[in-house]
């Protein structure tokens, strides 16, 4: 049996602790991630217009039960009403309500999330899916990230990639984080770093799994696919 | 059989032509590239005071025929004389000679170049070879910018990197320059771009050769080790 999973861990938390003061000071409120996630029961009385079908010229929708404020998050950075947003336009919606994200974690998540029809822009569809994503993930960070200082260090991320159900060995955690060091030369990752190196395990592990559908903890592939499979990491 | 090779295809050229005026313009002139590799033959009346074993405090030392050239520049970057130079100091020295690299590039070159012993720093046996290999695909990238632009293509970038050894699919290609592209949105990659996508194609090409001792095409990885190999190359 490999040593992933692939699931969430048995301490998967489905909903995010309240923001805390010190990521919340000095910065507009938002509603972004101060609200837990809704119940799986969860539903519009009215569906929203954006996941009725008028939502754009892209014919993407919302999936039923999507929170309004992703809706309004989309929308507002979808200023053309396409049904789909491009890097710079996901870049501004989630830096309004989790984080002031890199261009390359932006990138990452847009080849993580992407649609496979349209794979240069984002849609409703895959935002939602993102936005829960990042959810799971923040309240992850946030348990963490004890001391509240905004930063992990290696043990911790090891640990919270554990409750994301990657379980990898030590030699990944030290060569994932070697970048991300505080001046003393420790490892330390903000939320950005964090979704980065959390992003890559996944994204590098769903392909992983791809190749390896009977768990064994090993994978074969030809030379083009490997190539294929692992060069939009490098250049997302 | 694979159809890669990572050696030299029948039309690798040892010897570089001369800079084109398009890429000297403007900037002073540099002893770098203009000259071709010394040839096998070459060896220096006296030992350098670097490769003789003056060379600093690493105890490590110039390959015996080293240009002049290279050891000028390794010392011109070496300024506490240490041996070994970092990435910023190994941008600076590209920099004076071949192009300015991006740090992205810069530090997948200090990782595929890096010294086994010391990887967050270069020494001398190391810079020589990636001076020497970046002189290859410099007359390699220059003999297929035939409009001496400063770019080439996709169609380009293929040819060039059958010429470095590497035959890979079209669809390798579109996903290399998928981000390097001109307001026309094709593709077209200067030198800094050539090198970050070749050295990717390169270093992943060797990693993958490491599984595939007898050229069948295809290679099996662990789970772990698929994760060590990758990282790296994501965030160098």
């Amino acid at each position: 049996m490999a040593n992933y999973s692939g699931y969430p861990a048995p301490n998967y938390a489905p909903s995010a602790p309240p923001m805390p003061d010190s990521y919340s000071a000095g910065r507009p409120p938002t509603e972004g991630y101060a609200h837990p996630p809704p119940p799986r029961s969860y539903s519009h009385p009215y569906p929203s217009p954006w996941a009725s079908g008028a939502g754009g010229a892209g014919g993407s929708y919302f999936p039923p039960g999507t929170p309004p404020e992703v809706i309004r998050s989309f929308q507002a950075v979808d200023r053309d009403q396409s049904g789909f947003i491009e890097e710079s336009e996901l870049q501004a919606a989630l830096s309004s309500a989790y984080h002031k994200f890199s261009i390359r974690t932006v990138r990452l998540l847009m080849f993580l999330f992407k649609n496979p029809s349209n794979p240069s822009k984002m849609g409703p569809v895959e935002f939602a899916a993102l936005w829960g994503c990042l959810g799971q993930w923040q309240a992850i960070f946030y348990r963490f990230d004890r001391d509240r200082s905004g930063k992990i260090d290696s043990v911790e991320l090891k640990d919270a990639l554990i409750s994301l159900g990657y379980a990898v060995p030590p030699s990944v955690i030290q060569v994932l984080i070697s970048n991300y060091t505080d001046v003393y030369g420790r490892g330390a990752l903000n939320f950005d770093n964090f979704v980065e190196c959390g992003m890559i395990v996944k994204g590098l592990t769903e392909k992983f799994k791809e190749r390896d559908t009977r768990y064994t903890g090993s994978a074969t592939f030809s030379y083009d696919d490997f190539l294929l499979m692992i060069i939009p990491f490098i250049v997302p």
